[in-house]
């Protein structure tokens, strides 16, 4: 951390900086210019103490960081990359993984006609919605319980791994037993409690990005959850608010590449939220895995036109297929699988 | 709801639009232009549902809602400005009113004596943070159960109602027992399982704008609260964010016209949060009133360069007062009281 | 200027960075951490200096700046705040200054009636505008060389000093002749030609925000007026683009706050651009004077539903002069006068 | 264009909308609601009338458009896609183009080098900054006239064309003379005189997106050029300002898709701008090609630690050989060339 004191600080004020810092255990370095003096606070963990702890102290013009504020989740704290380990499917690994299904499970039938669609298409991970976060109270909210029972019959009967959102700690048991990834939506990012109550359960999980959060800001989420004894912490690109409005919101492709290179865990992205229209999500699929994605979450319905949430952002089967087949292409160049 | 079909649609599209108009219990109109047909979609409640069921079926451009999707919240629900009454206390009445205390309750002493600072100079309800949300899971959390304890004291000795945020629906019969006012954070703007709790308890409650979320958004928020059972709440803009550094946030100070023009409920600012900086937060003060905010919420710590939490943006007992005799002014001004 | 150096950096590349400080003049001195080396760079003027100057060195981790990037606008360089003259008129002292007239300049009576109007009420300047940069270029683009010699009309008639737009350096010899004061758009913050050229001229000048500009590029622009040879900058708040579409664009009411911190520039606040919507100008204008500005840009319009361009954010007469018994309570309030 | 009334607005009131759209000669349709009215405004080019011609009338809530209000650049106007001839290179044809150099211009040999390594490692067109805006007054402006004058030589000497980035009108002669395309940048896309000017040369171009312009705006920024007698303007994404700060702008991906959906002009990426840091433009240029764009453009430099402008995003001549070979890979599963 960088303590720029103003011009003209007393000595006093320059050691009540040196003095705080000590309480923390830090060390100390003067730097004295002809205008002003900088002090430099040295340790291996600056990074624990918010920076306004010495913004606040008289005399004191500015500080920076230099420490990064996330820890576990950084690639300094662990260099070697995470591997999420589902079953028998690894993602953060050289096969690309596709998680596909509904926004919401609106019907047994609509479900598993959707799940065995996309995993004949080569999805690997089949997601459906029970629990419903909506922005407004009178929207369809999921089908609840009977959302979750249908994830148990529907990842026997298929086969695969099943995704689901947790919107409430109260629903973790139940969750967890039926339910193989639990995801974190991006409303609940920084729900702390939620994030600590998944972390403990230590199941294999997804969060999604805030819709307003810095990169910084998501690592230090996923430290909650790392933290609280997970390890199994996927992280989700799902596009942020801007000034746009040509799509529903930005997808911004190179937090990918700024999360490969500053943190060991595996990052998918979700084309159908940042895109919220079918015709532009095979584009953000495309350049997801062009940017190094670890994985992509798609939602994909029967019929699109009749969906009870999403529907407009939803693939059909055939386009579903489509697009798989230009994503085999482009895994392929990138040196991997899918 | 009108919905613009494509150049060339043709008559079956056409009839899918009004039929599915139709399902939903709303007229329809055909508006047939040289170019395109445009669909108009009427009724009193079109706004409840998302414009995209019908933006996905075949042969629509695009749709446009006419109604605002928020509904207990609006003026047109409810015409008369909502008063939060608590204790002998009005929120949304020709008084100004002023929140005030410790972003965290650190000890008896520390909450006590501001809780006597501010209202000794004028504030007519007391804060103080008992569980924090806070960005890294290294930060101090507050004192949690002891920090409600003290509310419960303070409030007792000081004769002053007091404010609390809630993160934790878990924490709710506590919380009711012993805080006056609820607060829900910024972060926690779309915890729906949170908002419902707290609607459902009747209490009086402050809920903060996301720092994401369009005022559209913040009144459908609202809309969770009201669907709930309160009538008891009370808006407050905090900031959004924005590509600006120099402050923490970004005051959108017109929001409180939006509010006032387009919601019956009262609308409060909170200066310190968006400032970030306790030499900004007398100007945003100043500003909120002069848009006609109907109250303040203000950190205020007896030291601030040692406070746990947001000591930055805190202001001293003497920078306080000094502030709340420039409020008199501008609240006179504006002809109300403080 | 604070270079941290990767973890295991080595010698040779710490002395990469203190070659390449003493190359542009300024000192060093070295921090030695348990993990890494931090480099401060010391000198009164490294702000001149970009930082990835240094980023760019192998072996660098980041780099932060010190000195803020601007000079000629700062408090720094300049510590009494900078009054400009305009005729009698001062801009930056106590008096507050409304400049107030039609966005473009439709006709001899239209722009007469408002000029007229305008002053009797209070206003000091008239603004018109007779060159119109618009988003499209089927609208309507200003009456232009028949716009000025309206305004040279108008100012002998009405005894006011006028503000105009200036949208193309070409015009600079008419408009400063024709024109009290210059104003530069926000489209146009960064068209560094039109800047210098303005600069040059001496002439005094409204220098708008950039819709997407932080302060303190804002203030770079400044700069370039400034180290052009002008001493008569003033700063123009109108708004900034974010994600809220309530109003037109964004309020920064902060800026007004930073601005007086860090500049001796005076500033001004458009509340009409900023929300776009006549309802909505009056709360914007008494929150500007409430944050401290130095005066307000208001347009106004005899009939704004027949208006060519900007009707929507235009006052009635009426309108005006209700806003400005409002704005002297406010003037007071705040120990100016209007 | 459709036009909502207030509720309760008299016929007096909706037969003024009314009558204001045959003004225009657009033909009306009245919707009589239980609540409300609604005026369907008809006509093959409502969008040229901004939508505040109408919401300033008595008696208006709101007014949305229907037809977008570009009109030159449209997909609607002109169906098939533009290709753009610069000698025998087309953009926006099966081969993809990669236009690559330094930033600025600084010397016979650096720029000669650049242009020869680049060529040789596949690029077809080579750029090079003369007059360069900069955010200060005080950075390097670029070698101007002689920067102008290595253009000629080297283009000649390379046989490739050049492109070089104009910014003031009075430098056009000279420009379309030397230079084979020119560019239009980020911060003077709404620089009206100058969009008018290079559409009038009829010379090639590329316009850059404003770094807080809608896509529409920049279609619209399209139409000057368009309007100005120009067919060969080709649109260049290059990073929008939002609060992410971990790279320098945020890579808007879906434009890509957006514009090749609603213009048939071509467009390409710039991803050493959004990028900001050399080792993010990797993962930027194959995301833009995956997404279908026409083209790169790419800073590279022979020693970027020298570098006197941008030397932070540029590559150096071993990174871009190792960029182009994974670059034709993505290329190739696009069915494309390179």
């Amino acid at each position: 951390m960088i303590v720029e004191m103003r011009r003209g600080a007393s000595e006093e004020q320059v050691n009540g900086v040196v003095e705080r810092a000590h309480t923390y255990g830090f060390e100390t370095q003067l730097n004295i210019g002809t205008d002003k003096v900088v002090v430099a606070i040295l340790g291996s963990d600056t990074g624990r103490v918010p920076t306004e702890n010495f913004a606040v102290l008289p005399g004191v013009q500015s500080v920076t960081r230099i420490m990064r504020p996330y820890k576990l989740a950084s690639r300094e704290f662990k260099e070697k990359d995470t591997q999420v380990q589902i079953g028998d499917i690894v993602i953060g690994g050289p096969k690309v993984a596709v998680i596909a299904g509904p926004c919401s499970i609106e019907s047994r039938d609509q479900f598993l006609s959707t799940a065995r669609a996309v995993t004949e298409a080569g999805a690997t991970l089949v997601r459906g919605g029970a629990y419903k976060p909506r922005t407004s109270p009178f929207s369809f909210q999921g089908l609840q319980e009977e959302g979750v029972n249908l994830l148990e019959e529907i990842r026997q009967e298929v086969h695969a791994p099943v995704v689901s959102e947790i919107i409430d700690p109260h629903h973790l048991d139940e969750m967890v037993e039926h339910v193989d990834v639990l995801q974190i939506g991006a409303r609940n990012m920084a729900n702390y409690t939620l994030l600590r109550a998944v972390g403990r359960s230590g199941k294999p999980s997804i969060l999604k990005r805030g819709l307003a959060s810095t990169v910084t800001e998501w690592l230090q989420a996923a430290d909650y959850m790392l933290a609280s004894g997970s390890a199994q912490v996927i992280l989700c690109e799902r596009g942020i608010r801007t000034f746009e409005t040509s799509t529903r919101f930005t997808l911004d492709i190179a937090s990918v590449a700024v999360v490969k290179r500053d943190s060991h865990l595996p990052i998918i992205v979700d084309p159908s939220h940042a895109a919220g229209h079918y015709q532009l999500v095979p584009t953000l699929a495309r350049a997801a895995l062009a940017a190094g994605a670890d994985g992509l979450l798609i939602e994909v319905h029967p019929d699109p036109t009749n969906a009870l949430s999403d529907g407009l952002q939803s693939l059909t089967f055939s386009d579903f297929r489509r697009l798989m087949a230009d994503l085999r292409l482009i895994a392929q160049a990138m040196g991997r699988t899918l």
